[in-house]
């Protein structure tokens, strides 16, 4: 028998999609707004005018140039269908058009198309499926309800008005028809009541900021920044200098204040530019929409503050000022090749084979995934991407939603583009960056590959390849045990679904892992490119890194929601923990005795449900049901524990968060289940810090946590203190985080037991008496190894749907470009 | 071109052992001392007499049935020749039977061999090489100095006296010639100075403990057992009971005590019998040699103690004891496949394959290893086990030594057997513990195996296969970055060298890592069989986990030897801090800004260089050269933070361990190196808690640590309150701690930037633009696939080398098997 070890994820691909067969579609290339160098250039660009080119589908099959002489029928996960809908999935492209075009037929909106639309146009900025209440879900999946009312959740970017600002709407019940159809104010899911509304302080970003101040100030200083750095940035074709500055902006006194700095740009294809700052920054207060009452607020050079533009340009042509080094693009930020090639590194490097192809099940259209004693369905969206519902093991629900919540970076340094940055990173979205993944390189090239849709100026982008899920065999095993007389030992093997979002210069690769003893595994790991820090201030913040670089430090704090349910949805939190006691014993003769013992606790309300891991990893932080005991009496539970990253926010009451990111406080946060509090955090809590949308730190209002409907919400992350070794790119090696959910008398015993890939040597007299492989395939087979495995010349970005207007019987493509 | 991912470790064992061909050896049976389902056991059969039955080596060379229709000519690692000599490796064979023969040789020894030996004759327990003091080996290895003069360290069993002790012996200089050579007491690396000498507290375990006091008392009490558990534990064949208890024993005001438990035998051969508790304990007064003195002090079942056996046995049959549950063997505790077979589950799970065979290199007879830009020497000893040695990374010797020191597993409980037992492991020694690994499960099959030896008496032991190397490739990158314009993206391939060692009923998996970046993982993952409570006393100290059982909680604590040496001996230890401030900024307009920043500090003496992880993982920890700075001022050194099971001991002081084991107290602890300091524990530390061998507390005494040469002490482990998901036996998912050690600032810039196993692809258009691989090999090949992959039936156990009296023209084999 002959097998392949390639896999075709264009067939998966295609069968997700349903729309267009494996086809040459090179026409679909990488949109150039969700994948920019910087946030800041996204930002920029957010309303650019794009040029369309648009492509007919090519129907002329091309087949990947790697097939092998026989064919692979095992390959890809086999086609199933789900047990129920995929509740979570997202709008089809019909539901998504016809609440666009529905959208556009209310006046009271005063809508205009993307394309047509100037920063004082109101516009949609997002079509995409409101999630369901838990309440109707779980009565939907567990009680034969019907389905829940599908509402799309729109969100308006009303710019067409002085006092800018963005609503959410719940647009509904889907199918719209004109007698049930409404749009209504999505209020209930945040923390702030005003009808879904939060101002845009951002609104005149894409056009007036740089037009008429940003680079109006890099004209102004043009005779500077020539003689400092020989370039401009005024918004020429020639420019070799960049403007840009802090998020969220300063929001204190009722002022929107900013910061910008001056950067190199990279003169090659590598994104290198937050490794390149000149040190020069200038204070803005950009408060309201008519640019020509902005205020210039003064410069910082070399540490030394200058009221006024005049005070430094005199300074500067007095020779008052030192001129410092700059930063300029090099090797040293190239992540290519470098250095003599090791003898054996051209040689084929340990490779991972599926030699029988996948072991597991897919609804390639519900997105519903079944791998041994385990199922899911993953759902997807703008704000956090994917997410995963309805976690089973063993038929029993283990978790009902799992994922991100959001990603904050919070820099300090001695500058203030630094100090004023902390990136929230659900405001740029982790859907829009989920990008088409490498295989071979992101996932074993034998994984299984699905698209993942997002919405753009009613538009329905897709990023085909973005969520991989494969199997794979760490390097030790799950069991072992040796005696005198045999050796018993099961191979560890475990399924994970994974997806990457580069959100500017950061690429973060989050991993859910699933393994044969019921154990959950959450991961992220963070590469790419540092934002560093001009290195005359950065002394306190970080390492000087090059010649004028410093790192700059910053927290990487990430909020993952695990909504626990253990046989059901009453649970508690049970604490165990290992304290050291001195105690006199029955049998110990009235001496007492230094030893330990298990301190047990129970979390009762929301008040004291903030907290942190305990010191020495002492403290075990259970979630079980304590109305279901196993068969000795104790409670079936999870054990949640971090398995590297364990952390929280360094900085308290951050100047630049306020109240945005009250979830980054502590290590672990346990709420009662409402469906009013879906998320920890909202996209645009960086626009009104004080007061935003979502303030986690409302959900604790002391409820009882007593066999409830719980929520946990765990930080992980990293302090990062980027050195020499994060340049050009930070590595994954130690920059990652996670967690794992372990059964903890969930079970009789380990489930791992079920699986035949064990192997037990009896032996005796120096030689094996057994081998037992307990009907494990045993057929001697070849696999064809194609080095370079997976032809990577088609990896091709991703692939826009039209919507607006739509024709469902003529889907087309195009690609877009900045004219 | 065909390759075969098989390797052959036969011939990897051939090349190391050079004493015998591939051929069938049979004959080689794995010893029953060392393999034992418990330490008590082991300790049981120590003494007893061993029928050795000699084979004569089979010259019929037999080949692995699953060779290939090519040959894999690059399979195995490349054989080179190490720089300088391995002077950690251990001592020939004709180095080991030189000074056992030399030994006999001296009279005041008073020697007896071993197979001659009773309890009161003086035996050697072990000969091995006296590992080289520090000073010696880097003149050696540094400067060009003669090879440091040859010793072996001797430990002598001296049973002939009415206070037995063990003794450390040096004996040399080697080669041994009647001129020079002499033994003196080895004392030096020791903190108690009393010649190398510790009373053996367990002198008459072997014979006396069982025949005239445990199987006494048994025989005593079979009324009972009978009528409890219908088995007797009295020496007799047909018994069904065991006995035994405590470690160490205990030592208060100058006696010797030790409670013991009756223990439920398995039925069938899995190693269960630690999950077989029956919940009768007995203590036993066993001062002094003679039985006829030991006092029986009392009774516990049920948590009622009775100071007699008279007052139990009436109790007991006046019908005022509650009879209780008994613990039984069965399918629980079985390690073998149970339940139904999924569907998917007997195909061929991923494997990973070596298309391109073993890209390392080795020096097989020096243990010295070389890949990409690392280098290292491997050492071996009773002790610990596997030692790394002289790491170095690009020519510069990052670490001079690594490995562990010991491992302790601190047990509490209701009842004095669970209460009283913290095994400090290195008195059983995790050399003569490691097995062969098993191809395919331990270490993926492709892996080069190297063989291991160890001393027992009189004669070597090898065990075949029991140290793997291999490289393997994660299922995550390295590095990665998208941008509009291109992806990056880096392959995660690194080495590993593992070895496993089961001591008694846990198997604990040891693997060091090394990365292309310059990080150095170093792992311990725990699976076997759990040691549990009976469940009457337990509910303190753990879950009932069956019938009547209780997890017994402990602590795994396992301490690691990390002796860095960064660009030299002279070292400091630099603390970097990140903590929350409010700050106000030369730009800040007076306002203070709530922010974070770095919080440096140094490590000056050892009066503060016991600490723990911080809270928050805040703290990094780095070892630094001061006086090496990179080129932009910042120390180069390496950043030291836990994985995964960063811990110290949760009990205070321990009853138990007074000072035996004072190195669990902590996380990290930092000292002066010292040639009289080279280990943090001694193997007979439990033989006096009060005044061991080694105190660890004692090495601190106020040194400067500024610019000295250094040594880390870092604990890592598990607090292990174990449930129903460790039956039968605790899984590594989640009993596994480790310790990376990462460069920080000692480059320029990240390392992994030399390999080749990377892809950049540009796109635009929709479509890739270009695709560099930077010289990977691109050739198609096809690798056969053996699902079951290696042949099994080759799996062996240790093979005796004799070596008194000892021809070396004449090796021979034996196997050992208890009569």
């Amino acid at each position: 028998m002959r097998l392949t070890a390639l896999s075709n994820p264009c067939t998966a691909a295609a069968a997700a999609l349903a729309l267009f067969s494996c086809a040459e579609v090179a026409f679909a290339r990488p949109s150039p707004e969700p994948k920019v160098p910087s946030r800041v250039q996204w930002s920029r660009n957010r309303g650019k005018k794009i040029a369309r080119t648009v492509l007919q589908q090519s129907l002329e099959a091309r087949q990947y140039s790697n097939t092998t002489s026989a064919s692979c029928p095992e390959t890809k996960a086999t086609s199933i269908t789900a047990p129920y809908e995929n509740i979570w999935a997202g709008l089809s492209d019909g539901e998504a058009a016809s609440v666009i075009a529905w959208l556009f037929g209310q006046p009271a909106l005063n809508l205009t198309a993307s394309e047509n639309a100037t920063a004082w146009d109101n516009t949609i900025l997002l079509v995409e499926l409101m999630i369901p209440n838990k309440t109707d879900a779980v009565a939907y999946i567990d009680s034969g309800a019907a389905t829940p009312a599908r509402y799309a959740r729109v969100v308006i970017d009303n710019r067409a008005t002085v006092d800018p600002y963005f609503q959410d709407l719940l647009v509904g019940p889907l199918p719209l028809n004109n007698a049930t159809a409404s749009y209504q104010p999505l209020e209930f899911p945040l923390t702030r009541k005003t009808e879904g509304k939060v101002r845009n302080v951002g609104a005149d970003d894409d056009d007036a900021l740089y037009s008429a101040w940003l680079y109006k100030i890099g004209a102004e200083m043009v005779d500077i920044t020539m003689d400092l750095w020989g370039g401009s940035a005024m918004g020429a074709d020639n420019d070799t200098l960049d403007i840009w500055g802090i998020d969220p902006l300063w929001q204190d006194d009722g002022r929107i204040i900013r910061w910008d700095s001056f950067w190199n740009t990279p003169n090659d294809i590598f994104d290198a530019e937050t490794l390149l700052p000149l040190g020069l920054y200038f204070k803005s207060d950009v408060t309201g929409r008519d640019p020509s009452q902005w205020k210039l607020e003064g410069w910082l050079y070399n540490n030394i503050f200058y009221n006024t533009t005049e005070e430094f340009r005199a300074a500067y042509w007095s020779g008052a000022v030192e001129k410092l080094a700059a930063n300029v693009d090099g090797t040293w930020a190239h992540t290519d090749q470098q250095g003599d090639v090791l003898p054996s590194d051209a040689n084929y490097p340990p490779t991972t084979i599926a030699p029988s192809g996948s072991r597991f099940s897919l609804d390639y259209e519900r997105k519903y995934v079944e791998w041994m004693d385990y199922t899911f369905f993953i759902g997807f969206s703008r704000d956090v991407g994917m997410t995963l519902y309805d976690i089973r093991f063993k038929g029993e629900r283990i978790l009902y939603e799992l994922g991100l919540q959001e990603a904050l970076a919070h820099y300090a340094g001695g500058d203030p583009v630094q100090s004023g940055t902390s990136y929230l990173d659900s405001y740029y979205g982790f859907g829009p960056y989920a990008f088409e993944l490498v295989p071979g390189y992101d996932c074993p090239e034998y994984a299984t590959y699905l698209n993942s849709t997002f919405y753009v100026d009613e538009t329905t982008h897709t990023h085909l390849n973005s969520i991989c899920l494969f199997e794979f065999t760490a390097d030790y095993p799950m069991q072992r045990h040796s005696t005198s007389e045999y050796v018993a030992n099961t191979k560890n093997t475990y399924f994970s679904v994974r997806s990457v979002s580069t959100v500017g210069n950061y690429d973060y690769m989050f991993t859910y892992s699933f393994y044969t003893d019921g154990s959950i595994g959450v991961e992220v790991r963070a590469s790419g490119y540092i934002q560093s820090a001009y290195y005359t201030t950065g002394s306190d913040f970080g390492w000087k890194i090059q010649e004028a670089l410093s790192g700059s430090m910053h927290d990487h704090v990430l909020n993952f929601k695990a909504d626990f349910d253990i046989l059901g949805t009453a649970n508690s939190m049970q604490f165990v923990e290992n304290v050291p006691v001195s105690r006199v014993f029955p049998w110990s003769n009235g001496k007492a005795r230094n030893t330990m013992q298990l301190q047990r606790s129970t979390l009762t309300t929301e008040d004291e449900a903030r907290f942190d891991w305990g010191v020495n990893s002492a403290k075990q932080v259970l979630v079980v049901n304590t109305d279901a005991p196993n068969k000795w009496g104790e409670s079936r539970g999870y054990r949640v524990l971090p398995s590297f990253g364990a952390m929280h926010l360094t900085v308290k009451d951050s100047s630049n968060l306020v109240n945005a990111a009250r979830w980054a406080e502590y290590d672990i946060q346990v709420t009662r289940q409402h469906d009013h509090e879906p998320r920890a955090a909202h996209a645009y809590n960086s626009q009104d810090v004080n007061d935003p949308p979502v303030d986690f730190s409302a959900f604790f209002n002391g409820e009882s946590l007593e066999q409830e409907d719980l929520v946990l919400w765990l930080n992980v992350g990293m302090h990062h203190v980027p050195n020499t070794g994060d340049l050009p790119n930070t590595v994954f090696t130690t920059a990652h985080a996670g967690l794992t959910f372990a059964p903890n008398n969930y079970f009789d015993m380990d489930q791992s037991r079920r699986t035949v890939n064990m192997v037990r040597i009896n032996y005796s007299g120096g030689s094996a008496a057994e081998v037992e492989t307990f009907g494990q395939k045993a057929a001697t087979c070849a696999v064809d190894f194609t080095p370079v495995e997976y032809d990577l010349w088609q990896y091709k970005g991703d692939v826009v749907v039209r919507k607006f207007p739509y024709d469902p019987n003529d889907p087309y493509y195009e690609t877009d470009s900045i004219v």
